[in-house]
């Protein structure tokens, strides 16, 4: 029950990300409502065609669907109100990824998955849906680049899995995962923590990696 | 029969536009064979995964893969001959979204699904293909902006599930589901009819948001 | 266990040519990281998913994981070594082209699966891993423009179909198939070899489709 109302959560807050980066690409409403529910069910979906639950949650139960397109409709006609919070992609992403990376892996240890899988599909479950928004927007997914945003899926996932195998209480420990993935990702943003990107010979020393040219597909 | 029927010819019409794509973007003949392959039977594909029915019909039986290439061949070595026909991406693609709709409808119904997961299905059926077309040549989907694409591919599907549930004649459902799904598209086309685009504020009202350089992708 | 054993190797060699391409593109090291492993896994992934081979053989046996992060890995630190090889993406890219276009029609026909459609699913096996990679990179991918790529690929399996039909040594043909393959790609590489573009008109007789502009997405 918790991990269906996390799941929803998690699609409504991905859903609102795609749509807003529908609306700022000028899609059209229903190029709007596939990029919610792409955004929302991308990582869902290919975490169960890949475990073999077919068919997938958000295909055969109507509240995905319906979560998704109630996040698109929001943005598509009150755009202007979702656009006046700061940053609005990045918030909802990170809040999607929180809660997609426990609910996913929740999903996957019930499922009796080993625990070093259960946290990779947790994390493929938070990445997914962005990745497929990304690349619906011929861009290079912002998970390849963005300041720890995989890695803070995959603390939010292993929090997750530690707790189950230490049989803490389940509602406390997926809270405190989300809250591990979440609080990561927003200080990545604040901070501009990011990961290493390779030297490559000819470059110089002072050329900076996150230059805005470069940071154009991180929507922020 | 009939099922087989539509979706070969489907099939061929999206390979053809896949083709017709890829010839324009330079590839070589293999390139423009897969592109004929991956417009004309993603969409069957996938929905064929979603549902668990694997492997999925356009790898398990031959004549799927040999009408996309026929397709491929034909459009590689005569482009000069489609191509004098007005638009021809645009009209083969209305015509394999609209027999991919009905057939998909079809198949989704025959398995028992719900009328409306049916008609959705039917309708990514339509658009499935088309999107992996557009994906592979680095493009946003032409059906993200297009005028009423999948409005009118879900239309179709309409009619047909309505249709089977008033227990009507089969073929004449198909039928006329089509072609409401092809008419629709083509005075869309006509009549420049499109979906709102939501309002961005500091945009200036006679901003058109479908002037020629947005519009490369529609390969009008 | 010859076939895990090529398997492996061929992930190797393609999640050499993703972080590669990633490091190139500036990736962080997350972001190269899933390069590696997509490119090193996603036509495997989707052959099975494909034959309905479920939990696919990537996800479940950590040893391909592992191989990923491992060419990753020595990939992000160790770049400069890496391209100090002559075109190192287009060299592990054939290699891995060769290995997996070998162990994907065994595995197909270890599944009984008829011989053209091994062939192909070998095929798929190892193209779908560089699409991946360049889908994600948002550029169009190389086997749709690049010499004999999937020609090679093709030719590969075909040799292991032949042999497998007249019942010969399983490793001879195996050696044989990917010799043919990956000597087949790197002629094509030296002495330019390449399929046929299609004519269109208007174009000057003397317009190359092959200049340097349009080779970017070739990671000459």
């Amino acid at each position: 029950m918790l991990l269906l109302v996390l799941d929803l959560a998690g699609t409504f807050v991905f859903a609102l990300s795609g749509a807003t980066a529908g609306v700022k690409r000028r899609l059209d409403l229903f190029g709007v409502l596939v990029l919610s529910f792409a955004a929302g069910n991308a990582g869902g979906i290919t975490r169960d065609l890949l475990i073999g639950a077919v068919p997938p949650a958000a295909i055969s139960d109507w509240r995905y669907l319906a979560v998704s397109l109630l996040a698109g409709i929001i943005t598509f006609y009150w755009f202007s109100a979702i656009d006046r919070l700061r940053s609005p992609v990045l918030v909802f992403d990170g809040a999607g990824l929180a809660l997609f990376a426990v609910s996913g892996t929740q999903k996957a240890l019930a499922l009796g998955l080993a625990p070093v899988m259960a946290a990779l599909l947790g994390m493929l479950t938070g990445i997914g849906g962005g990745m497929t928004r990304d690349v619906l927007l011929s861009e290079i997914p912002t998970v390849l680049r963005a300041d720890l945003y995989a890695v803070a899926a995959l603390a939010g996932a292993a929090v997750v899995v530690i707790g189950a195998a230490l049989r803490l209480p389940s509602t406390a420990v997926t809270i405190a995962g989300a809250v591990v993935c979440f609080g990561l990702r927003f200080l990545a943003i604040r901070r501009g923590w990011h990961l290493p990107v390779a030297h490559q010979p000819g470059q110089s020393a002072t050329d900076d990696p996150h230059t805005p040219g470069d940071r154009k597909d991180d929507h922020v």
